[in-house]
């Protein structure tokens, strides 16, 4: 099954086959106070440059949110969605809890590249949710993120997060969204609080991989929450993951892309490590350039 | 399944649902001059420094190999054997490709810890090699690794190593063999002259899982060989090969515990990652004392 992700300039295929898909998650107030204070004062320059060192350490996709206490995001989240469609070429994840930013934003991609497909982050299994962001998924021709979790929290076994997934589809399927325009995310908790939380992710997973095929994205940073070098951690769980099938993951590029060019060498995505040695040439490169 | 080694003084259980055992591959001079030539000489000072500081770091066995050009195994064998139970009390793994030099280690073993149980590394699915080193393991009551290769080579798919390692099963079960002594290694060869390398590698592992059940181990570091930056493309395949079973990889302990520590960890096998913080902690008070 392909997603398929377009810009006005780019167009992104997500696949099994395929190489990873890296989705940028840094233009992100949440838990960065100097980003929120930003957006607050209506200051959109920290989003240009993050837009910006996020592609060129080899996001393919990136995510916009601005949402924070004190900002009117039906106004900042096209503004912040233009800047960045203006400063880089890939394609986008419009990313919001606010129903009319959602729609405000797809408007404004729909007038900037007619003809593109963003990704919608997110939907999920709450009612109210599936009402509101599932017809603009389908007016707008989006693809979307759907969330393992409904209106009673997050399920604490794999196959209830499956469970969670199928009556998304049903919805999506009784609008006529096509199957391949769903990325899932199975939801990642800290192993610090709960010793099962990962396994429970791999479990649903593996088990939307079986069921449906579909393309899958995680924010797996969640995993390593409160525990010491949490990169080691954070790189043994995407090499998990990308094993069981997230192919497209919502990552801190520049922190976690070597870890997993070498998951998709190992997987057999990159033939011969063209990809994952051009990436560490150039990164050598640019250590080199550092240094002189 | 559990596998038993015990030493003089320790028990180590190998299953599926404990944490991994690390073997410490350190003490074998292929691809180091330095230690061959002191083998040559007879000279066993670096054996004994290798095992005290690979127990150290954290491995649970020792691997003792002493095959280099030059060296006579059945005389040098035994010698490091016995510095090396003298030097440290994990139970150890004789690691040789010379019947002769295997049968004296094994005298020796049991001379040394009556009771104790030795891993042997390693049979394979030759047929020479099954007769010369399984009725050894059925006299000695060792645990033995099972190489996924034969007279034909190593096989290039999934399942062509598992039906190597069913005829290996076979020929343990004629003679009485406990299942659980038998330890499985599937092999891994580097993704740089075969793209496929991994996946099939990971396919045997996950074959052997299903059909058998047995503890698995694993010279994992071949897979990067001829790659930049191996430890990256190691850490990931280490995860990866964790989550499909191997519970006993021979690694160089200090270079991969952490990742191996986190994937246990991942893998619900380390309650509130105690194991994890513990092993972080000690490298932290390490670095410090290093750096005064």
């Amino acid at each position: 099954m392909e997603t398929v992700l377009k810009s006005a300039a780019k167009t992104v295929v997500i696949g099994a086959d395929k190489p990873t898909v890296f989705i940028g998650e840094r233009i992100n107030p949440t838990g960065k106070k100097k980003l929120a204070a930003a957006l607050v004062a209506g200051d959109l320059e920290v989003v240009r440059k993050e837009a910006l060192a996020q592609v060129e350490v080899g996001a393919d996709v990136l995510d916009v949110n601005v949402g924070a206490a004190g900002v009117d995001e039906v106004s900042l989240l096209p503004q912040a969605l233009q800047l960045v469609m203006e400063t880089v070429e890939v394609p986008v994840c419009i990313d919001t809890a606010n129903v009319n930013a959602l729609r405000a934003a797809l408007s404004l991609h729909r007038e900037l590249a007619p003809g593109g497909k963003p990704l919608i982050n997110s939907v999920n299994g709450e009612e109210a949710r599936m009402d509101d962001v599932l017809p603009l998924v389908k007016e707008y021709g989006a693809a979307v993120i759907c969330l393992a979790m409904d209106d009673e929290g997050i399920p604490c076994t794999g196959e209830g997060r499956v469970a969670v997934v199928r009556r998304i589809v049903e919805r999506a399927d009784a609008l006529g969204i096509p199957r391949e325009d769903l990325i899932v995310d199975c939801l990642a908790l800290t192993v610090g609080a709960d010793p099962n939380a990962a396994v429970v992710t791999l479990d649903a997973i593996r088990g939307v991989k079986e069921e449906f095929g579909f393309n899958m994205t995680l924010g797996a940073s969640n995993v390593s929450f409160g525990l010491p070098e949490r990169e080691v951690i954070n790189w043994a769980f995407l090499a998990m993951v990308a094993m069981a099938g997230v192919n497209c993951p919502i990552v801190d590029v520049a922190k976690v892309r070597p870890a997993l060019l070498a998951a998709d060498l190992l997987l057999g995505r990159d033939s011969f490590g063209m990809r994952y040695i051009t990436a560490y040439k150039k990164r050598m490169k640019e250590a080199q350039q550092a240094q002189s």
